[in-house]
Formats: C-alpha cells, structure tokens, sequence
C-alpha cells in the first residue's frame, strides 16, 4: 500500500541500500508503446553517484534489468517487473552504525516503528531507492513522448545563490550542459563551487529545484482531493531530503492582491488562454493548458563527513565519526528524479482523465 | 476514488455550493468513541460565513445532521453518515455566471473537462465542500483527544504583514481571541485592518497558516511513498486556494548548512530527544516525538468585487460584472479546515501505524 | 475502505435499519449521462418490502432523494449524493434484543468486533443497506444502456423446486410477471407456493438466482487479480445471506472433460466467435462478447417467526421470542440487487478498460 | 492496481511464463516474523511441476531469491521483493501459437484487450504467475502460524469421483500422504488412476478443492463491502480455471429450511459457541471463531494433447496441434496456491481489524 505510488498507473517498489537489488514492478501502463531501453538506461545514468566530481565519488553500474511486460520490444499492458542489482550488497562498511542512531536520518524512526531496521546504508531510507522512481518515470516519459507533452526540470537554487528570472527566460534544453543542471551557466559555475567547497568542508548544502511542464491537455485533475498540484506535491514530498513544494505563485508574492494574481482569459486566435500565468496551469485543481511549474525545497543532506555528537540505540552519548562517500549537495542528481515522479503522476492522471466520461 | 480523503480512515464527500446539502461519509472511524455533538458544531462554527465584520456577510445556520455510524453517544465502527442542508439551494444569483469563465476559477477547467457544469457559486469548485472536512476532522479530534495529541493552526501572515517569531515563543491557546486567528495581538490587529481595507476596495488577499502538532506519538508515517509529510502535505494543497506547504525548515534556511541543520540527538533524563527541531518532527517520513510543524500558502481568492475582463464559454471578451458577498481573505475561516485535515491525517496514520506488527 | 465498492465508480454507502437515513454516494459517474429519476425509484420498487404477499408485510415508502452531482437531468461527474429516510427510526420494537445475540445473525461478530452495536432491526446488517446498491446499480444501469449492454435476473430455485432449462430457452422479458421474479411461469407458482407454505410455518426458506449480461464489449476484466468474474463473484459475496457463486460451468459438469468443456473458436460472418459457452462470457479473467451467466446461491434467512434457543450477551441460554414481519424467502426482492451490483461492476470495468492503451 | 492483491497486506506480482523471471513485492508484511527459507521453498516445491507422475512432465527448478525486506533472518517491515527465474525463457517452442487462439484460452481476449500479446506459453495468463502467491503465501503463513492459524486444502473431488464426508470426518493431516492430497486414501487411489487415465486420453479433468481454516480469531472481516467470505471468494476466483466458491452450506442444502440451518448459541463452559457451523464459521461476514470452510470449483484446463479446430488471429479456421507438456489435471498442484491466497487474506484481514480500535 505504501511502497506503491500512483492510481491507475501504479509504481510498487522494493529494495535497500546494501540488499541484493533495488526494484519494482510498474503496473497499469498502457499498451503498445515503444520501449526504448537506451533512453531509460541513460535517464538512470542521469541519477547515478559518480557522474561529476560534484557528486559522491562512489561508482554503482546501476544497470537496469527488465523481467516481464514487454514483448518484441513494445509494453504489453501487463506488469513491467524491473530490477538494478545492488553491486556492494555484502558490504560490512555500516557495521559501526549498527547501534548508533545518525542526526536526522531515519534510523531512530525505523526502529521505532518496527523494532528492527537495516541499518546498512540507511536500508530502505536510503536515496537509492529512487532508482526505482526513475526507472519507472522514464517509461511514463516514453508514453508521455507520444502525447507531445514535455517535462524539463533544473536546478533553481543551491545555498543562497539562485536564479533571478522565471523558467520563462531560459532555454531548458541547456540544462545537461553543465554538471548542476542548471540553465544560466554562470550561476551554474557559481553553483558548482560551492558545491565543491561545501564538500571540502564536510559538510552539504540544500536549495530549489524547478520543474515545468509544457503542452500538457486541458482537464487533467480530479476536482476535490485529487487536484493535480496536489497530487504533484504528494509526489515531490516523497522524494528524500525534500521539504517544500510551492506552484504557480507558491510563496512568492503574497503582497499581492487577487486583482494583481489573477488570470484573465482571453481569445487568442480561438483558442481561449490565460494572459498571466500566476495559477501554474492549474486551476480547481484541473490543468487549464497553459505550462505547469512548481518549485521544490531540498534540505542539505543529513550525512555529513564531518564528526557529530548523537545517541547510541541505548540512549548513550557518543561522537558519530564520519566516513564514506556521499554527495554534499543532491539537487544535480535529484533532477532526473523530481522529473520521473513528475512523469508518473502526469501519466497517471492523463490515464484517469479518460475515466470522466463514457 | 478522488471525492475520498484518507486509507484507513477515510472521509468521501459530495455536494456543490447550490446543491441541496454538502454531506459526507467517514468510513474507518474506531469504534467506542463519545461523540461531543456541541464540540463538532462549534468546530463547524469557526468555519461558518459571517462570523466577524472580516468574513463574507453571508449568513448560512450550517448546522450538521447526523444520519448513521452513532449509538448511544458513541462510535459504532460503521460509517458516519452526515450534512448539512443548504439554504439558498434555489438561487437564481449565479443565472449570470452560466456562460462566463471566471478568471482564475475552475469554471472553464470543469467545463472543458466534463462538458457540463453547476456554474451556481462554483458548483463542486465552492469552498462550501470543506465543510464535510471540517464535520470528519472534528470527528477524528474527538479520538486524537483520546491519545492526547493536540492540533492547532493560526494565521501567521496576510499579505506582508507576517508574525516574526517561531510558534513556540506564542501563547497558542490565544488564538480564538480575535478574528484572525492570530496568536499575537498586535499583528492581528494589522491583519484585520489590512483585511477590512482590502475588503473594502473590492479586493482579496492571501497569506500563510502555520499548524503546529503537539504529542505525535513515535512511528507513524509510512517510510517511501506514504511518509507522514507527504500525506500532510497533500491533504493542505487538496483545500481550495492553497498554492505551497513547506514543513520543518521547508523553503527557509536554505542559506545553511548541513552541519547547522542537522537535529542532534540527546539523552534527555532517559528518552532520546533532539537538541533542536528543524526536521519539524519527521524523519525518514515518520513522527520522532518532536512537535510537528508545518506552513500553508493561500493565495488571494480569486472572486473579487470589482469588474474584471474575462470571456464567455463562446470565447467572446466581456467584462465580468461583480456582486455577491465574499471573504476579502479566506485565511481566519481557513484556520479551522487546516487543523480538520491535519487531524484525518494523524488519526488515519495512528491507525496504520497499528499494522506494523502483528 | 470498506464500505466502499468499487474502483474508478466507486459506491459508499452508510445508514443503520433504524437510524435515521439509509445512503450513499456514487463517486466517479460518467459525466453527461441523462438522469431518468422515475427509472431509479422503480427499480428502487422493485426491492421494496410490501410488494406482494410472499414479502415482509412491512410498509416503506423508501422514495430516494439525489443530494448532489445531478444538474439540469444529467451527471455532473462529481460525486452523487443520496439517501432514503428511514421512517420507523424511532422505533423500541427491538428493545428485547439489546442483551440477546439472534442465531445466525451478525449479533455476536459485530459485538465481538466492535465492542459495541446498534442492535435495532440488526443495525448496519440489516439487508436494508441494499437500498444504496440498487439506486447505485440504477444509475449505472442508465450509463450501460446508452453501451446496450443488458443485465436480467432471475429467481431460478427455490427450496428445491428449480428451473430444469438454462438461461438461453426463456423469455427474459417475462420476469416481471410474477412476485417470484421467475422467467417459468409454472415453476414460478409452485414456488411462490412454497414460500407462502414456509412463511406460515414461521420458516425460511433459500434458493438461487441467475443473472444474464448480454452484449458486454469484448475486453472487460483485468487478468490476474481483477478478473472480471472474480469482481462478480466479490460483488454477490457482499450481498447478506450470498453464500455461494460460480459462472460458466461452475459447480455443474465437474465430471466432463477438457474436450467437451472447451468453447471452439469459429468465424461466424467475420466476427470470431465460440460455438458453444462454458466459459460463461469470460476467458483468462476477461469478457469475451459472448454472454455472461452466473449463478448465487442464498440461504435461508435467519430471522424466523418461531421459538428458538439462544444465549445473552452474558453468555445466558435462553428463549428468544419471535415478533416482526420479516420475508420468508428473500430472492424476489434480492433480484434487482443482485442486478445493480452486476451493474456497477461492469460499468467500473469498461471505465477501468478504457486506461488500457493511451 | 489490478496486479495487486490485499489491503493492508498487498502482493504485486509480475512475470510471464516464458519471460525472464516470475516475481512479486509483498508489502505490509509485519515487522519482525522469523523468516523460515526452508518452510517456503518446501511450499513452492509443493505447487512445482513434475513432482509426480500425474503432474506435467515438465521439470523446473523453481527456486526462490529474496531481494529485500529481510534481515537477520527476520522482516524488517519493508516490502519484500523476490523471484523465481524462468529456465526456458528463450524457448521458441510456442512460436506456432503466435497466430492461432486456442479454445477456452486467454489469447483472444488479451490481444482484443491489449491488441497486443506474449504468446509464449500464454504469457501473463499462464499459471506460472502462482508462483508469486505461493511464495507470498508461506510468508503469511509464517505470521499466522505466530497467531496459531491453520489453514488447510485438499483435493475434495475430481472428475465424478468425491469425498462423501465433511472435513470433520477426515485426518487432514495425511494430505500429503498421496499424489492427489486427498485425505481419504481410497479416493486419492480412485482419483489417481482417474487423471493418469485422463493424461493418456490426452484430455483433462476438473474438481473441486475444499479448505479449512481452523482456530481463526473472531472479528475478522470488514461487514459490509468487505466481508470475509467475499474477501476469500475473491481471492480464490483470481486463480486460474476456478468456476465457482461456496462456503458453509453453499449451494449444498438448499431444501432445507431457516429452522434446520440456524447455528444455536449455546454457552460452552464460559465461551459462547455454536452447536451446528452451517454459517461456515463467518456470520455477517465476520469470523465467528468456528472453522471456516469452502469449496472452490476448478474447471478441466484448457490445454489438450489432442487436436482441436480453432480460428487464427485472421480469422482462419484451422486445426491446433497439440504439443508439449502439460498437467491433465491442475487440483493437486492447486492445493497450496488454495492455501496461499487463504493466508493473504487471512492476514490482512487480521491485520485490518487491527484499527477497529483506537
């Protein structure tokens, strides 16, 4: 029930940090698209540690493995099972952190809840989870490719320095051109030193990341609680490390009056549109048409490589002595997952919407 | 599917704005626990219009009538059956709104999605629909008093006035002590000035509610796709005009790092606690014990008293005459539903949470 | 959860025998579909206790109110709120049974389950819940007729007088014309003569009904867990006093073999079509355009006018005393319920089919 | 969504008989049961093909690996991943199949539903897939057996050749004792030659499989759209070739009258029981702490070693050629995939009642 995301299209996933695999099984995708391995394997690559010195040092094949729904090279409408096979699963690297609970990590909730927990690795909080999200998000993406609609996200913010104009005024098919993902490549620079400071220094850094989507159909969303934006944010603040989720206006602008928010529709050639577009493409919770954007909060990431006083399982102080390899800042590498949770739920409801009438 | 609210716990409600009745069932609800009929009403009450010179000088009884799921003053464990009559269900005031789009309102999302529409004072699209929210989140109040977990929400800010400290430097208890729902005086004085300013220019305004979760039990949330933020932040974005949630340090703070972030855990006199709380009591998805806290933007309402531009269902330009009464700032009456969805949330997180083990 | 039945048209239903409202809502109805109010109630009729001298002497008015989801005489696509007042809900009639558990009946589990019940006329097990599944199933009735798809019951045994032909060798047409809802007009009086026998008796007395769906599309039905019998047969299980089910051969034939059970596939005219239907219209789980047939078995009902031992809540044997006007034999009434619950399986699965491809 | 199974507890499942692996995820699965490997491999070697010379012929090894959501020997909580690799996924053995439909196959209706299918072997519709609720159900199995739930099949019938007794009249734990799992040694023998008879005909036979659950606690089940016996049937239709379900007296005894089926209550040394179970141990859909017991109808598989007309995917009539191996009659392999969806629902539903309290 909660490892499985989404309504029609329905992502179940599985696995632990230092288990065998990371996997999942993609269910209710529709039949008849064109899998294009190449594309899914190289949105995994977009994710995977070790692609720039910005990120942790540590190197994982994660090689996709797909065992069922597809034939002869199409999707089938029945499950898409899929695995990546976890390559340092006998590792004993955590062993010191059998009794230690880390700062703000889920180690003292797990064993809360359940009296047990896989503490290697962070077992099932573990960020490498996601590789199941992305997996599946490029398939939806596949399907997403035959409707024209499109998603781009970037790295908006990373500490204090951030983007200063709207997605608007930026080309987003430059955003693989730098490591941070980011559209303006000065403030990626400026980004990526601090990145790389930060990780001199131990320590990590949080910041935005945008997504928009373009060209999505008018009245995807379900109008009381299955709102679109809802429904995205549910999707964002499944992700790790995130802590906010804003669209349209979000935070931003609450000086303003609803005579300064508001968007008048207008005829632009027959075709009714909107002249600002303060609601996100959004509204009622329905898309209007017009592009979708939103904003996500990441915090820094709690595992620093730094030492760090805490508790040990028995209540007992002690200084947690860092080692390992692992990113200061996640947003360059969390792109490629706000995008397939983005994909998922648009998918979904692109699916449901077929529903609202006979 | 999407008129349904919650797992385990789980409210499903209808009706629109100029309907016969809004009602709802809630499904799941434990049994045995005494129904306070005075505290639901009153519940429903803070949410009620024409309460104060600052709400809309509509005046609706909204009184709720239970049909089912009660016994002897007490919780059966079937369904809650209940509504609440509307009274000016034969309106002819919307007659106008038949064949206009009004901006930033769900009017042209709905059409283009149904092909029909009750355009009568939003239809489904009303925030009249929160009152079922608000009947079934005083419902699951009466069972979280059992566990002694308090909710409370207040306005934290109304366009730029906003209060300056954190929720625990405030008296929460001080909230019903004025209009807005304020916990400082002052402030909310300045709100309710700018709101009755605002009301007066046939404008609106948005601002922020802060809710605060105190006594969460340790464990609930579900670790991957059900953690208890997302779960809260998708009832929030679900309530009508809310555009962001953040929790714990959320968009703010972002300027840190993670080694100022991090929530260290202590021994406090035998229970591992933290130092401080900027995770917002969740970790890995799941309560640690710490207070949860949390903000919600609302935008201004987009129903004005003031003439705008807009187009008809035809696409012709035409200028949209307003009239009605209307809240200038939904935030005061907002107050309440924010703590009705809060409290679902929690109890139907207790209730699985009970599931972890055998 | 659990009061609701369905996936994407989703029915909730609530109200106790002798609370104050027997309802429900139907969530996820096609939008657009034309709302014949009169067809609703008389298949509400058709339930209704009173409507011949073989049902309960008791009198409900049991006319249905729409709350919501209904503009201008057609669905909306927002949820359907509905209910129908209980008007004896007053009643002490079964004061005598608050400390009694009646054999057979839901008395003892739910006071078990629950710790606590509302004893009157059996509370939420009354099969007075049914009321919402046939004004449910009557509105999904109206959307499958816009599809032609048709849906006939009928009462095939009785004790152990029982139709000797299959389906195929009646006229449908004619169920109707008896109070026994039976296509055999001769079996039709011997078995309204047998029940009129038992109810003198203060006995009960079971039996089956068949329920036919000609021209469903082919492609309904998912194929491992949501297979469209499988949906059926949960549908009839939910039904009071529903203890068996089986579609196709079923039960019957168990000693023929492979080779004369097989459905041969042939090309009538350019359509593919099967020369014989064992597989009762479903293949792999999912309709294949030839006629669907299944039979329920009920049993006798509990409730008997005569003496009969049992125990109290404390555990006391005693002798519970009958008093009430109860049905003798329930099957004439349970036809259009066995109906609408046919009904709203099928119109959630050709919903559910239409995701199948993009 | 309809490639899961549960509530609380839920399997997904993927895989098809000649792709690369069958697996599932098992989520909700309670933290902390001892995790016994040996127990469920012997399981799934029960439900293997070739284990006797009335099974197919076909030898697969059909070992399980977990990948997830055990540690130490123990469940963590997590969802538990795992598969069984296919031997002969490249087998090209099926490519005659390709174009034709075979009688009382899934292969019209799934390239109607798809317009798409794997052929091999039937693909997702193969049996093959029971491999997932075989290995998902001795897991359950392993948190009942905690709770001291016992569940058990065996084969009732085949053929025309029936057991004449009630369960209570055999020593169910001489089941494995023959080749059929049949409980009466003489009928097992009967049974026996029966199907080797059947195989050398190159023809196949149905039957029926009864199950018994002993020691299950009162309250299970949910009492209106989830019943228990609903939950079971539901369970039990969802595998392949079954017809029909009956629990308690079924469709058996329906000459008799409410006064002969009634179960007394009677006080049986302080704990209330009944003197007759013709309820099936489920009253209102709720476990009354009786034995629970049902019947499921398989039909005779569909595949024949024999030749049989059928029509092309062009509509051609033509003559299907048998080959390969295949069981005459699935019953004895039947029993444990009977056993496993059992305690699925067994433990979810146990899991469930856990929130009928606060």
């Amino acid at each position: 029930m909660f490892n499985s995301f989404g309504n029609i299209l329905q992502l179940t996933s599985f696995g632990e940090s230092h288990g065998k695999a990371i996997g999942g099984v993609l269910d209710g995708f529709p039949a008849g698209i064109s899998i294009d391995l190449d594309f899914i394997q190289n949105e995994l690559n977009r994710r995977k540690p070790g692609q720039s010195k910005i990120t942790t040092a540590r190197k994982e094949a994660d090689s996709v493995e797909f065992l069922s729904g597809i034939f002869d090279g199409k999707s089938t409408g029945t499950p898409i099972g899929f695995l990546v096979w976890n390559q340092n699963h006998h590792s004993n690297d955590y062993n010191n952190l059998k009794d230690i609970y880390r700062p703000s990590h889920a180690d003292f909730t797990y064993q809360q809840k359940y009296g047990i927990r896989d503490y290697k690795g962070g077992g099932r909080s573990s960020a490498r989870e996601t590789i199941s999200r992305v997996i599946a998000g490029a398939l939806a993406k596949l399907a997403l490719q035959e409707l024209t609609i499109d998603i781009k996200a970037y790295t908006a913010q990373v500490g204090s320095i951030k983007l200063e104009k709207n997605y608007t005024e930026y080309d987003l098919s430059t955003i693989e051109n730098n490591p941070v993902r980011c559209p303006d490549a000065d403030k990626a620079k400026e980004m990526e030193e601090l990145i790389f400071k930060t990780k001199g220094e131990g320590d990590t850094i949080g910041g935005i990341i945008t997504c928009v989507i373009k060209n999505c159909p008018i009245g995807l969303g379900e109008p009381v609680y299955g709102k679109l934006h809802a429904a995205l944010g549910n999707a964002m603040l499944s992700i790790n490390a995130v802590k906010g989720f804003e669209y349209g206006c979000g935070f931003q602008n609450l000086h303003q009056k609803g005579s300064q928010q508001n968007d008048i529709f207008y005829n632009n050639n027959g075709v009714i549109s909107t002249k600002t577009n303060n609601s996100g493409g959004i509204q009622g919770g329905i898309s209007n048409g017009q592009d979708i954007y939103f904003n996500v909060a990441f915090k820094p990431v709690a595992t620093l490589l730094m030492e760090q006083p805490t508790v040990t399982t028995q209540g007992e102080e002690v200084l947690l002595t860092a080692r390992g390899r692992h990113d200061s800042c996640v947003l360059p590498r969390a792109v490629p997952i706000v995008e397939a949770m983005s994909a998922l739920t648009l998918l979904d409801y692109y699916l449901i919407n077929k529903t609202t009438k006979l």
